[in-house]
């Protein structure tokens, strides 16, 4: 299961660059259930995701580089690539995606919990906007066909 | 994981259509590792294989219909189609599946263990023939690319 609440931004922070990050290229060769693969960094992995916004039943199985490749070539609409910071919060990570190409100038928080309680009584920081977990426009899934 | 070891056989029992039995619809949208759409009856799934041939990591993922029939597009090569029955043997059950289309007229017999030590010393009814476990030809991620 993963337990997650997604937020737009109003700014980013000053020191982004201090954060670790990744860069994650990924498409859907369906969305209900979603059936993902990404790129992340040099790792390669088959993602899939049950029903849900906050809570969603989530396998992450691991490709090859070829299996990616081919694969890739099944999706439906775009591949998508983000730069992915993660910034420490509280007990939490920030996932800051700042997505690029035709997604460009979009950017995304994401933070996971470990339990559903702890999803509800979180508080972000100022720079964190509008909590948009239960919109189904900005899933990762729905921004691939747009 | 999955433990199991596959055979041909001589012949198949006199009484086959006493036994239960599911049609099976499946095709391949990468063979290694094995990502797998399957029909089975009137339910859907997504099956991931990692290696190995009588031992492999197994995940199998729920689809709906129309999911299942939007993957279907993706597959490599044909969609093989059989009737698999399940035969009662020992502790075990046998699962016999006859194969259709282009494919018949294979038949192919696999037994699923428990434990490795439980598989290694399985012996099989008189009518089964050739253990090919090891065989890559009989894969059926190898028999629907040929």
């Amino acid at each position: 299961m993963e337990i997650e609440r997604k937020f737009l931004v109003k700014s980013i922070p000053d020191n982004l660059t201090s954060y670790p990050y990744r860069h994650l290229e990924q498409g859907y060769l369906c969305t209900n259930p979603v059936v993902r693969v990404r790129k992340d960094n040099d790792s390669y992995e088959l993602t899939y995701k049950g029903k849900g916004k906050m809570v969603r039943e989530e396998h992450n199985l691991p490709l090859t580089k070829e299996s990616y490749e081919h694969l890739k070539t099944k999706v439906d609409g775009r591949i998508i690539s983000k730069t992915r910071y993660m910034i420490p919060y509280q007990e939490y990570t920030i996932e800051l995606d700042i997505f690029e190409n035709d997604l460009a100038p979009l950017i995304l928080a994401e933070v996971e919990f470990p339990s559903v309680e702890e999803a509800e009584k979180f508080i972000g920081p100022d720079w964190f906007g509008e909590d948009v977990t239960q919109s189904k426009k900005y899933h990762n899934s729905t921004m691939s066909q747009m």
